[in-house]
């Protein structure tokens, strides 16, 4: 596709465009990182980039640039290089949307493979894709555009809306509510009974699990995450939150809209969530916690006392975060903040 | 159900009635939490709930309540409010049982799915369910009223015995020995192959991983865990101790009777855990440490080094629980200790 | 099999034979530990192990000993024991060689099960065996001697190369290029999409992930674990890399050669990891980090910075090792550290 059709889409979308040079008009095959590129590939650099990567617009050979249009130095260099560039003001977002018209997503198959399994009493909508070995329960409910891929097991009574993406081998466990264009991806469970056992002089006495756990719209699951439902009410996942890989969600957690929580985060039972939260890879949240909004907590942070809107908390247990920089860089200091009290104070510290 | 057939039930189970007033006699339809109970539901307050718990007794629109009976605090409400009760002397216990009174579970329908696929010489008890695409491999048993969900895979040569719950999408490899009453979650994988390379000049050598895993009666497997076979000899998992999502077992791992392991933990290969040991989210055990019996870790406790019967430790390097919580505070202070020794010592100190 | 004809076979291999005494020529039926070994066991003691093992030669009810020629203490043992026993350079590896002679791997019947499904223009090789219930997407390449267990799912566009194993109802996602000799473990998840979302007014906006994902040959995947492909280019984990389970391999990752990963390790997408690299249990790399050769992370450390080769380090954030173990050693002290310090300066510290 020539860079002029490319630009034209652009200015349709989101990334707003500053200013442009299309010269040379190249054709774009494929997209590249700046380091990567190579003739025929157009690339991008982000807002608040290192200088480093700013310094690699002059080397790359890429053929096109979305460049950010309010970074002086990048528009210096961008008037001195041959290539042809769109100067946007989320030069980012101008990419996603590149890549979106590049690599258009495939079309699956409409239907139901003859190798798939489905209950009684199943209501499927239309444009549904239903793949290989797929099981679904009986009473479940698939929306218009919804495509399952191969190996899903969806239990009993489960609703899922419109346009979703389930990907291979997920399970989806009974009464289960998946809103629309949600995302699930492969390997991940939802619904599974949340861990509930309660001590007894015969041993653990299990809790029935019988609520259900809720996703929004616009949810997406990541590879092998878990989401677990509560023995009594919902698990509710909040509209466009999305979750990365291998994260656990425990019993009758509720998280707001627009979080983004990275791999292998843990949230233990009955935590509440706000909205547009960001957990970092590895975070842990203890159980009952309550965590404001547009808190961020960076990578590995323990979260084990509630956490009041706006704060960026890490460590664990979870401080602010600029104090708790400051602690781990004395952190270091330790053996020689040990060896001067013991120099200042023979008598009482060894 | 009405509330007094609920009581005769509760009468014969292991929550011990001390007191109730049943006067409406409410026809109980479902169960909630105190917040969320409306007319018809039945809810309870555990025994040890805060303060600002008890007080949603006076305000919960449940229609009857599983209160506990030596709590003075609650008991005094108990008697003003208008709405039917029961004391118990352990309500967690009541509302477990009243869940599986309220919600039985549902029978699966007996008999083998026919695109189930079984390999030769397959022993199948009686009132056994196999689900759609399920693989059992040749050699293997499966014992009575025992239920594999749909696309279970079973290797060869595996034993599992009566009553267990198999859930979709979780493999069990060759070899596996699984008790009674076992529930193994969805995509969780029992005896995969443990991670042993030792190094040679050429590279990795794989060590082969020919020993089995033993689950012992009533264990249970949390959806995505994963419990390793060993090079020789067993991994072991005791009676009655229940695993979360996301745990990691190694590869020869002993774990004894009763423990409870929270999500995302990891047990490094040949470790020993006693019995009753409680293990908190993301707690990580090294590899041949030994843990003795009733000990609690809290999360993300790295435990490097055996632990005595007992302790309860935090922390990484794991220390005893209550020097953690005091080093922690200290902790948050690091900045102003050091400042306070730059102060008293500006020769030796920067 | 009798010792004379296991001798014979290692004499053959890596593990370089010192000096044997075979007297009984015991029949060696199956390998142990030397703790559970019984009559017609082998076991081993490997280089540098603790003297409480050591000791365990005098009293292993094991018929034949692999032990490490080099010790002066086990080998005065050895002379005086009744057992037979061969002295290696090398006995671990001597056991894994044991292990595979005494284990043959079991030959998977060669053909494709008929509750398959198999797209269209799929090439497959010979001496392939593909299980029950697989399903293979259109154009994929599987290369000869390959063994796709029970439930696994491969999406369009894959390719595999020769004699890899890939476990029950693991999924690999379309455009992922699997080398020779690998071994993906169940439930894992090769090539699905990075976890890229860009912030906008309107919530997030994904990034399409267009990448691929690349395992060089000899690599080996654990249960559970998640290799994500990038918005552009390529996630690339390098020949021998052995990765244990449920770990997360972030977007565009690059790793070297010869690596090992093990459980619950999770590595931030862009992150360049160097050839030889061990991060023990529960590691975190932060994203687009570069860490050297030969780098060793013991359990639970989070890198947040670049590490050069051949460091050692611990801690989060990660410093080095020696050092952290000063410090942690000293962190068990603050109460003291901060009581003495408030004695010698009351005024400014309390």
């Amino acid at each position: 596709m020539q860079l002029n059709e490319i630009f034209k889409k652009l200015k349709q979308g989101q990334s707003t465009v500053i200013d442009f040079k299309i010269k040379k008009n190249p054709n774009i095959l494929t997209a590249a990182s700046l380091e990567k590129a190579k003739e025929n590939d157009i690339s991008f650099l982000d807002n608040n980039s290192q200088l480093n990567l700013k310094n690699l617009i002059k080397t790359s050979k890429a053929s096109a640039l979305l460049l950010p249009a309010y970074d002086k130095y990048v528009v210096e260099i961008a008037k001195k290089i041959s290539v042809d560039w769109i100067l946007l003001k989320d030069p980012k977002i101008a990419f996603a949307e590149t890549l979106e018209i590049l690599y258009p997503t495939e079309i699956e198959g409409e239907g139901i493979h003859k190798s798939s399994v489905i209950g009684e009493n199943v209501k499927v909508g239309t444009g549904v894709s239903i793949g290989a070995n797929v099981y679904i329960g009986d009473n479940t409910e698939i929306g218009d555009g919804t495509i399952v891929h191969a190996g899903v097991v969806v239990y009993k009574n489960v609703s899922i809306g419109t346009h979703n993406t389930i990907h291979a081998n997920s399970v989806i466990h009974s009464g289960s509510k998946i809103g629309d264009e949600c995302v699930i991806n492969a390997n991940a469970v939802i619904g599974g009974e949340g861990f509930g056992f309660v001590p007894t002089s015969n041993g653990w006495k299990k809790m029935p699990q019988v609520g259900v756990v809720i996703l929004k719209n616009k949810v997406e699951i990541g590879s092998g995450s878990t989401v677990d439902r509560p023995a009594v009410g919902e698990t509710i996942i909040g509209e466009d939150t999305k979750i990365d890989n291998q994260v656990q969600i425990g019993h009758g957690v509720t998280i707001g809209k627009g979080c983004a929580m990275a791999a292998q985060v843990g949230i233990a039972g009955g935590a509440e969530i706000g909205n547009g939260v960001i957990l970092a890879g590895q975070v842990g949240v203890s159980n009952k916690i309550k965590i404001g909004d547009q808190v961020i907590a960076s990578s590995k942070t323990g979260i084990v006392s509630n956490i009041e809107s706006g704060k960026v908390v890490s460590g664990f247990p979870a401080i602010p975060n600029k104090l708790w920089l400051r602690c781990s860089a004395n952190f270091k200091k330790l053996p020689e903040i040990a060896k001067a009290i013991r120099q200042l104070d023979r008598r009482n510290f060894r």
